[in-house]
Parts: C-alpha cells; structure tokens; sequence
C-alpha cells in the first residue's frame, strides 16, 4: 500500500481521478465479470425506494453532472497501477488492466429532465450498457443524484413556504465540504431560489451572486454608522447592511441615515418576526419604504412559514445550514439496481428478493396523467412500450454514449421545475402533507414482476 | 452577467477556480477594507459555539485541506474579470484588482492538530494576518473543518459503540456528492476506522479499501451458488460474500461450500442480530470458524451498540449513510470570528454581542488538564500567554504564510485521535452522555472579557 507521503492533499476530484471516486466493490465486481466473460446487455434503474419522511415529493436534480462524468470516466495509468496494486486483484488478468485503460462508456442512458417532480420507485436515471460499463458508474451516479436531488427538493419546500419572497442560498459554510457548496448552490436554484452566495456556483451556472457584509465588517469600526458609511462608499448601489451586531433598533436607525440610496437592511439573530415589524416601521417613518429586509439565521421553511403567518416585514430570506444539508432529512436513500439483463438473446427481468429491499424488475416509463385543470393526477410506473394517454417522464439522454439531447441551463431546469410544482396540487405542497400522491404499477409490469418472483425457485 | 453555455458542467474545484468557493460577502468586503484602507493586523478564531446535542465531544479534522487552500488561493484573470464585472463591484477601484491578482496569504495559523478532541468555544483554527487576508479565507475554511470534524466525531462515535470490532465507510453513494465522499473516508478513518469503501480516498491517504460484491453481482447470475464460485475463482484469497439476496440462511449454506478458502461473509439486511447467530452456528458447523462476519444496512452507532449487547456475532460493520452525513446531526455550527484587532499600534479585544451570538474576545490557547491517570480533567480557556500546569492544544501552523510544522499523515492522526480517545473518560464517550466536560474560562480571559463588553458604549 503507498503511504501517505506527507504532501498536502487537496482532495480535489478531477477528469483523472474521477474513475477512483467509486466503491472498491465496483471494481472486484467488474474484474470478476471481465474474468467470468460476463458482459451480457444488462439495464439498471436509479430510484429511491420510499420517500424520506416530511417529503411529499422529490425533485430530480444532477443529471448534468451525471453526464459529464459518463462522458469523461478515464482509467489513466496511474490507476490503473493502483488497482493491479491492491493485493486482492493479484490473480486478475492482464487483459482486465487493458480493457480498463480503453474504457469509455458507450451505453443508452434515459432519464427524467433535471426539475421534474418524482416519487418513489420512479425511475430517474436509467441505463443499458454491457454489464461492466452499467456496474461501474454506480457509485458517482448515485452520489450525484442523491445529492442534488436531496437538496432541489428540499430547497422547493423553503421557497414555497416563503410564498413569493426569495429565497437566498446562504449554505456554503456548513454544506459537507467546498464542492457540496457548489452542487448545492445549483440544487438550490433549481428548487426555486433566486441567488446564491457561492461565487464559483454564481460565476459557472450564470446565478446571481448576493451578499454584501457580515459582522466582521462592522466590528472592525469602533463606530457602527462609520462601518455602514464606509461601506456605502464603496458600494453606493449595493448597501445593504447587517444591522444586528450590537443592537437591531439601534442598527436599523443608524441605517437610515444613510439616505434614499439604502437598499436594505438584514436581520441575523434575535426575534425576527418582531424585529422586521419594528425596523420597518423605523425604516417607512424615514422615508424608505424602498428598502427592502432580509432575514437569516437557521432559517427553514417552518420558521419561515411561521414568520410569515405572525406577519414578518420580511421581504427576502437567506437560508443556508437547513437548506444545504437538508437538515432534517440529510439523506436520500437512491439506488441503482439492475432490472433487466440480456440471456441467451433474450431480455430477462430481474429483481432482488432482500426483505423490505424488494425490487421491481424490468425497464420501466413512468406515465404521467394530467387533469383538465393542468394538475397532476396520478403515475403509473409501467413497462417502456406500454400506451397511455398521459405524459412519459423519462427520455433518450445518451445513445451509444453520445449525448442525444440538449442540456439544459440551471435557468431552463429551474423553469422546467416551476412547470412542475406549477402542476402539483397544493395539498402536497403543504409542508405537513400527509397524504400521497397515487403512483401506481401497471398491470402488465405487475404481470412481469410475479411471474419473475414465481420463477425465483430455481 | 455570464450565462451558462451549455457546456458539461464539472462542478470540480481546482487551484484556479477555489478563490471563488467562497460567500460573495467575503469579496465585497475585503473591496470595502481596501478601498477604505483598513487592513489592521487582526486574529480571527474558528471554534464551535455549543457541542451539537447528541454529541459529548468533537474530534477536530480537516486543518490539512485547509492548509492546502492557504497555500494554493490565488486570483487568476478569468475570476478577477468576473468579479469585476458584477454591478455591485463597479465603483471599486482598478487598485483592488491589481491586489487580488498578487495576493497571497502571508499569515500566521495556530490549530489544534488533528484528531484532537474540542469542545465548545475551544479554537480549533486561528489566524493572524491583515484584515483582509484573515477574511477572504472564512468560508472556504468553515467548509472544510465543518465538514471533517462533524464526520470524525460521528465516526468516533460509531467506532466505540463496535466496540474493538472494525468499521468501515461505505458511505460515498450518500455523501453530498463525490467530494464529500473522499473527505468524509479521510474523516472517518480519523475518527479510527479501519478502511473505506472509497478507492479515490484510499489511493490518495494510504488507507485500506475494501469491498467485494453486491447484490448486482448475485443477480447477474441465474444460480446463487454460481455467483459465489465465480468471484471466487477470481478472488481466491479476498472471497468475502453477500448472502442475502435471496434467503440468508441459504445464502450461508451456499457460501459454506466454498470450503476453507472462504474468507467471510456480508449480511445487509432483515433482523441481523438473530441472523449473524444463525450464519455463525452454520459457518462453524461446517468447521469455517475463521471465517468473517460482516454487517452494514443503515446501521449506526445505536443500532450496533444494541446488535452486540443482544449478542450479534459480527466481526465487522460496513457503515454508511448514517457516519458520512452524521445523520442525527447533520451539521456542524463553527463559525470564524474576530477576536482582536490592531488599532493605533495597540492589539484589541475584539466581540460580538448580538443575542444568543456573543463572542469571547482576544487570541486564545486552550489549556488542557490531565489528572494523575493521564485523564483529562477540564480544560480552561485562556489568553495565549497564561502558565498553567497544562498541555496547549494549540500550536503554530503557518508562519507568514509558510508552514512551520510537519504535516501528519492520516495514519499518525488517527493516533493521536486515539490518544485523545484514550484520555477522555469513560463518561464522556456514552453514546447517551449526559454531562458536559468541564470547560470554563481563565480569570484573566473572562477580565479582558468584561472590559470589552464595558467599553462597547461608543
């Protein structure tokens, strides 16, 4: 085993390493069917078993990233190296090590456009490949989708319950390291919100970066009006200032004096919804009904709903921790389970048995039925070739490992997932919604299923 | 305001694009501090405000990467262009940019090594450098310890309660994306586990990966029996097997006829503690007393406390979503304050005073004291220059700008993790404790403390 050498590590992924960003299990998996001549045409299903509790639905988010990687995944000497290294791989042949040093990835991949509401056991991502290039992408394609798909949904629930105000992704600090913070700034925008304080995020995806001062500005005047005027020297058109340092009435006083060019204040710590009545009053008697309030502080969508409903002047909300972790449900249990594999020339439907790990065999499409009024009615997950006069949520996203469709902008997703919500009944919307949304299976892949589970005796 | 092109997004970190992984704020700002002249010497601490609940300590992680970001943040012309191009930034001088493009962080560092055990208020990064320099780096910094130190302090957590048995991260596919997943294995491992599912993580820190198969593998095959020949066949010496996909009792049937060479067993699912009795009684039966037992399926710290006092007969414990998202407290509050500030060639004591948030002024040590048993006792919280019969946590990192101590590899922190383990007493590692472990503040500190809060009156 190479020893750490004492060089720092940035523990950066990039192209070279990406192939390594996987669980070992993949690759004893994929040597063992190389070794075996196992590589028959074989379709997996990325999906999320049960909705995590307080989710009445989930928004699909990371495809892109998903891609890049597929269109990427390398297997460069040097790890290559490695893998032969590893003691376990001693009596794996060479010709494994060359298969890995050509590899591209050359499956069919479909897939629910990034924004689009699913529910459990909906596919979001499929594959069909060889069984060596479907296994081994597993692990960066759930880390991806899981992820971002967490926090889209997440971020959906905080934007609704601020009922037209935005909402600010303020996360980055407490996301679960520097690249989280990126791919969270990009779930967030999808899920509705207007602006990210994430800079990297901001400049690659075309987002509005916000923010103007913390604390730490104004603590390091000894006098808090000469902070707010120094900063509105060099930000005449940008002043919006953190008014709750020593004290909120106080700050939002000495903020008035700045004129008509303020643009707004925030409020960080305290009784919020209070304060907000307060400092709007101060800030309407000066004259600046302009200006606008935004809140922070370990906001979420129940404090906020809660703010909102005792009547919080509160025109803008910067939500970071709660958001960016999803924090009371800071995981999305996605898997990727092989469905489908070719035998003899034929398509076989496969599932696995596990107690409350049951899964549905075959390729599946997922049919959307659409009221009169525009609304969601109800999903039936069924077979690829099945016709209902409902919407297909999944299309061709690669062919052959060719892109076969346009990528979207964040700009386009966060519009497809308006469209969405837009069609979402407002009962599971509510944030305490109870009740869930009808996905069923159809008859004939219900067929497929039980006549799979018969033939399990063997 | 750039849009995105529609070119694949990587959303990587490199050393170019980390000085914009940050919060917008911390540019505005250092604009504001240069544009107005501030740049005093001044000392900003990173430290937790209150031990998240469910946690009796931390374990500090993460000081290497964040090192690595100090000595690599550079502002290359693509992110100087784009910052200047924001509106906000319009009135800032020319000046600025030149002093972003040669900026280097020349400061002074002081932490507490890793895998140290903090607790709240405790410093674990300070930095003395020039206003700006000491701001621009906040968030990135937040990030990486935040992150590290929440999953090194679970990890602990976990591998107490497996009490002697291994632990091993099988977290990536749930870590908030694929970085997350090699900090989180860097993190875990810390906190002393014995290997990680992540290959990246393992080639790049010298841990042991592991892994073998999954139920895709099992699957694959129309025979169960099959499936466990031909990875062995491949895997002669590492043949270590899932057998629940279909039945687990006849799973460990199956595996028993690889005969000697087996090396262990998984089980990932249904009623472990009754079904690892049931596995042990057929491997032992079959004269397979050497071989292994391996747990994992949303196992965590509680469940395998419960698994070993009912008697499980588990070797070890693949652990994942729960460890790498800490998922009972799935962020970590640090936060990174100005402490003191030079002003007319005097260092001030520098604090916060909003509601709930008030901050400790001045530059820090934490004094450590250890009773006769080599137990820690308490801590105490003092000015840097106080004499107590004591060890410092905190020693010199960076010294302008250059590193001044020798970097650790990740096998030496989980030494010193394990040494820090070793001193904290028994009470303070129940899963359920209770108690806070004493920490209070040097006579001298809380003076220096109370003048500060006096003069606040400007």
């Amino acid at each position: 085993m190479k020893k750490n050498t004492g060089k720092l590590k940035s523990l950066f992924l990039d192209n070279e390493n990406i192939c390594m960003a996987t669980d070992l299990y993949q690759l004893t998996m994929v040597a063992g069917y190389f070794e075996r001549g196992i590589n028959h045409k074989s379709t997996f299903e990325l999906f999320v078993r049960n909705l995590p509790e307080k989710r009445s639905y989930l928004m699909a988010a990371g495809l892109e990233q998903a891609i890049y990687y597929l269109k990427n995944l390398r297997f460069t000497a040097e790890y290559i190296k490695y893998i032969k290294s590893l003691p376990a791989f001693k009596n794996v042949s060479r010709a494994f090590f060359d298969y890995l040093r050509d590899f591209r990835f050359c499956g069919n991949v479909y897939a629910v456009p990034e924004g689009t509401i699913v529910f459990a056991n909906e596919p979001i991502i499929g594959v069909t490949a060889p069984m060596i290039e479907a296994q081994i992408i597993e692990t960066y394609l759930l880390s991806m989708i899981n992820y971002q798909t967490l926090v889209a949904s997440k971020a959906s629930r905080v934007v609704h319950a601020a009922d037209g105000r935005g909402v600010i992704d303020f996360g980055t600090r407490r996301a679960h390291g520097p690249q989280a913070g990126v791919l969270a700034a990009r779930a967030c925008f999808i899920g509705g919100c207007v602006g990210t304080s994430n800079v990297l995020a901001a400049k690659e995806l075309g987002i509005t970066p916000i923010g103007t001062i913390a604390h730490s500005w104004v603590m390091a005047y000894a006098d808090e009006y000469e902070s707010f005027q120094d900063f509105h020297k060099v930000f005449p058109d940008n002043t919006i200032l953190l008014i709750d340092t020593y004290d909120t009435i106080n700050g939002a006083k000495l903020a008035t004096k700045i004129g008509k060019k303020l643009k707004g204040v925030r409020l960080d710590s305290g009784n919020i919804t209070l304060l907000s009545k307060r400092v709007r009053k101060i800030l309407d008697a000066a004259g600046l009904e302009h200006v606008k309030i935004t809140a922070s502080g370990d906001l979420n969508e129940y404090k906020i709903s809660q703010m909102l409903a005792k009547g919080a002047c509160v025109d803008s909300f910067g939500v970071g921790t709660e958001m960016v972790t999803s924090k009371d449900m800071p995981a999305l249990g996605g898997v990727y389970k092989l469905v489908e594999q070719e035998e003899e020339g034929r398509l076989m439907p496969k599932m696995k048995f596990s107690k409350e790990k049951e899964t549905c065999p075959s390729r599946k499409q997922v049919y959307r039925f659409i009221n009169k009024k525009g609304l969601c009615k109800k999903d039936i997950i069924g077979l690829v070739d099945e016709e209902f006069d409902a919407n297909e949520l999944l299309s061709p996203v690669m062919k052959k490992g060719k892109l076969v469709c346009k990528i979207p902008t964040v700009q386009q997703i966060q519009k497809t997932a308006a469209e969405n919500i837009s069609q979402l009944p407002d009962r599971f919307r509510d944030l305490d919604c109870k009740t869930a949304y009808p996905v069923t299976i159809s008859k004939r892949l219900r067929q497929v299923r039980d006549k799979a589970k018969e033939g399990r005796d063997f």
